[in-house]
């Protein structure tokens, strides 16, 4: 089969690959027809990972099932799924809580919970930016969707980006009447705003400094607020009446970067903290890391120096991590089924998994327009 | 001023009375610019209850601040305001833990908690379909609402009916993604229905069997079931594959009754029961009475004998009794400033006071389109 | 293998049985090393229930691993381990959400949700009053414990009463400071009395009128309410000065007594309506069935007709059914571990497998004495 | 009357001060029998706050009510009260959403929400290290106690740390069966350590350098982990068998310190990361500030550069800030008269008003066996 390989800094390549079989009773291949391309692909993609070249990326993955092992029994061959970006085991203490994506059997790497497909320190797992793909413990993981081909692009959004987006409003603790603050309008900031507006916000603020996603932010309703503008924190006090939103969200992570492209590791959470009222919640989805050399000070080290005596006076909460997509993903297929959401609204772009290099450099650049990228195994370009 | 009186039953009038001033230093007089009937009036006005004749009736209210005590410092002269059904004290048990329906002190009756203006059992506070109202611990009780007049068919909903349909789907511990089922589509109903909607539901069942009420419902996007089409449970179980409901909310209450007019007060429970997955939470605010001579069978002393054998092996929940408006209606007020929540679509009429009397006749007939009555005491007739 | 052998109402008999062996690959075959036998056993013991003859008994089990089938990998042989009563596929959407008593793939009769080992209505799965059982799903439903003997009479509990008294003080709703009420002094209200202690109750009132049992809820500083000194619901008001309950568990059943013997379904529910205060929540764990012919008056049909009235004026919550035993086990098991729960102290007997069908007959009777009886295999008599 | 004054750095006096008034309607003054020297007030008393010189200090009071205004009804003279160091309005947003920390309308400095009696920033409210307190918005603030003199080393309290120890355990999210991690045996960190255990934790260890307070933890049954015996970290995970705490609780602060004295403001911050699991929650009730010139590093700006990425990539929470006291001492209290929580084990002195200064001194140099000092205002010296 074709597949993705990471070969280095800016390098991924269309390769032939050995098809991937059944490997465990539990196992089960599904055939993509459709598999995206992550923002978080990009910190591989940059170089700012560990990640080893030759691996096959992508984690966010759907299709239709192909075969399954012997004991496998919910999913059988021929179902339409979404296959979740995390790789869980089902009966740990940890999936038993619900957190699928700490699972404590899945990942074979010393210290670390939780694995993936196609991804640094995530596990010896291929991705799915290819033909097939390999499922572990298919009937814990896998979430079946209706046939056909129905919402094929809002329900690719349900392995990773609609769910990560949720997932950090439920870590803010939002509550329906809530004006809410998303930093970031990439595709899990669009998405956590998205989930806002379904879950019952008043007003959602969305910053970014880019006029495509600004834009995307506003066709849902949400208030876009351009940084280049002024402060977002002074524009989202004006727009609540000097009380702050109630809740917010990071969704840019450790690389946030000011618009002339310096980094800046705090900014993000001390605009944050400061745009939060007191006692208010903060849901942090956008990716920190223990270790990056090429991070500017202190956060080389993971260390994030931002205003934690405000957050303190301020009383504020802040819940972190990857989403468990298993958590959230079918009640938010059943959302998209009847229409109540349509988080494919932010895809920008469907290609033949031939033009992934392309599109690979076109996202990391942040190219106008570029902003979800679906990759269609079946599609001939 | 002026003020509705009950007399009896189906009998009340319009009579001139003594304007109402502040009695205590925490008290506040507000001039009313919309008080409305609710669907619980009636059963005063049918003399199911043990309501005092010379009661002046009305609990959901809203207007201006004419006059505060000596104790009031957040709430000024000339606010526009919503007034809770609920009259709390804010300092008790009860109070301190958000149930302010259940107030320990305002209620001068032996064994009662939960006090409301002009209602039967519920103290002696005179209501407020009049030109003025007294309202204790006015600091405590009184929403602050924007000045002007805009949205004034919204707000005044915020009283009573909104946060009663809120507190139902609150009792059922709907989630965003869930199936809901709502028995009964007048005022109460649709409220549950416009808010389970808001907070996220993927489809809204609305039972009943008016067809002004049915297309109220779908008016706002939930899906109408016509008990004279069939049994609902059918419907609902066809709508849902067979699954049922996730949650359901009870807004008709024991004087149930099937299109032909008979008293059944176990109906509505048993349905919701069957129409209520397994595990699946329901939550009752339509009203249920310890006594009523009038009520067919046991339930003449308030025993509903529904299928609670069902309900245990589903191992389903349930949630009961007036709402604690407070605990929800600066968040609702909220969602209609922002345009986020549109209750007003129920209202069927505005009327000057003087109108009230036919009013109440006409809305108790369930003539067709009187779904919910504002009384004007401002507007001339 | 020997099993006990449900034969008919009131006689059960000890058989020899063929051994079980793993019929999927994600089975496992345990050795009984303790099993024992439940309140609940007692419905289908008295012919209460639709149960088979020749059913083997016994849903609270605990033992060594024999074998696993080729999918199962957490679990392994030698392992000892718990088994919860409720068989599971941890795959299903009721297993998702937590709720692995409405396990949706077990149970292969129509329209019912939830398995167990040996019960009526429960599926085909023999029970576990016998040398071996076979556990589907292992590595999903086997709770690991440490290796050895210590503490077996507590954690032999785990299976079903320590977990299902525990979920009972959850369904009320109960926080820690709370009094509460736990109607019913057999083992699931003891258990549920305990685990309200061990949560952080200020008193926990216990009512029945067994002297034994009243002895045991002292034991653990509850507060034993005799119903044959006066009603109990006087006696916890008094308790309470007058507030009543903060939350109550039921832990009866449809078959609720008066000392006399006299059935009254409705009683303890009536009773928890006026031993709780107004918005408290009420635990409902003794079971109530949709069909029993032998049950008086309407109860027969699952119909039972408690105030309902006073339930919704005071707004009290109701969570009701079987007990998700995965939910709570591993924090109970560290409970027990360390010293911290020991729920033990009801066992009131130890006897081999040969005795069973003498210890059915005395604890049916209710003799003084014989709170909890646990059948061990390997103990020769 | 007398009062505790401070007047610099290390230096309160003893000075005679006007009584206290009625200076609302709302208001109520209290003749204190008891007022307790706080780990916060060392903040002060050290110099590293802004406090004016001239403050009564003083923020866990309790006594007896001696007069109350006139819009007060709940409260009585003769009433026993203990003062909850917030001073709320009961009326505000935050005061509804039970934030009573973070009132937004008893603080008048510009931009800061939640006041205190004889605090730093916290408005201009005497302490209660006095003969008499005014109290504002005595209906709301005042807890009512048993008459008499029974529990007052325990009810005394009620008015700080054991709220906050008890907030603490709350913001980590601690659940019954959890491994809990406490940094910190002052009062603070022992009351969240007696919380817990009485919440049903599992185990309970307590971090710290101090032998006098290492021995008070081991008193209720927690395991004291001393630093001086070896990393924090790996003493913890050692006892849970490397899996780590399911909670956590930060109750020492900025100011945290080595056993050597020197400061360092990201450690405790550290060592929980690092001693809690993945995805649990961290409750952080030491007191962290915006600005403190005397502060090593950025920490003097408040910003703490602690282990952030790991945190992240644990999917940790952090819950933090002053405890709201009013929504537990109602719980906290009735465990106290049950017997079930015994706050007072910490209580190392019982003194007159006279002997504040030198026991200010002996408690901020940690003098072995000053853990927690009483003042007791009619005492003679």
């Amino acid at each position: 089969m074709k597949g993705i390989v990471y070969q280095g800094p800016r390098n991924v390549t269309v390769e032939e690959l050995p098809d991937p079989t059944c490997q465990q009773p539990t196992d089960a291949v599904i055939r993509l027809t459709t598999t995206n391309i992550c923002g978080s692909d990009l910190h591989m993609y940059e170089g700012r990972t560990n990640v080893e070249p030759g691996t096959v990326l992508g984690h966010e993955n759907m299709g239709i099932v192909e075969e399954v092992g012997s004991a496998v029994g919910r999913i059988k061959p021929g179902m339409r799924v979404s296959v979740p970006f995390n790789i869980a085991c089902g009966t740990c203490r940890s999936c038993n809580q619900g957190w699928t994506s700490f699972c404590e059997r899945t990942n074979p790497i010393e210290g670390m919970q939780g694995a993936a497909y196609g991804y640094a320190n995530m596990g010896p797992y291929d991705g799915g930016q290819a033909e097939f793909l390999r499922v572990p413990y298919a009937d814990f993981n896998l979430l079946e969707l209706p046939e056909g081909t129905e919402h094929e692009n809002d329900f690719t959004l349900l392995s990773d980006v609609f769910p990560t987006g949720w997932h950090g409003v439920e870590l803010a603790g939002m509550r329906p009447g809530d004006a809410v603050a998303v930093y970031g309008a990439g595709p899990v900031g669009l998405m956590a705003a998205h989930s806002a507006m379904i879950k019952g916000a008043s007003e959602v603020y969305v910053v970014d400094f880019h006029d495509d996603r600004l834009k995307l932010a506003s066709s849902i309703g949400a208030k876009p607020v351009d940084v280049r503008a002024g402060s977002p924190v002074e524009q989202i006090m004006d727009g609540t009446g000097g009380q702050g939103a109630d809740s917010g969200v990071e969704a840019v992570g450790w690389q946030a970067h000011d618009p002339a492209g310096e980094e800046h590791p705090e900014l993000v959470l001390d605009n944050l903290v400061q745009s939060v009222k007191a006692h208010g919640g903060i849901g942090v989805v956008g990716v920190y890391v223990p270790e990056d050399p090429k991070s500017p000070g202190r956060a080389a080290d993971g260390r994030i120096g931002f205003d934690y005596g405000t957050f303190f006076t301020k009383g504020q909460r802040m819940g972190t991590g990857q989403a468990p997509v298993k958590r959230y993903n079918a009640e938010l297929r059943d959302l998209i089924i009847e229409g109540r959401a349509e988080p494919g609204f932010i895809v920008s772009h469907e290609l033949p998994l031939e033009e992934a290099p392309s599109a690979y450099a076109n996202f990391d650049d942040r190219v106008n327009g570029w902003t979800k990228v679906l990759l269609k195994p079946g599609m001939t370009s």
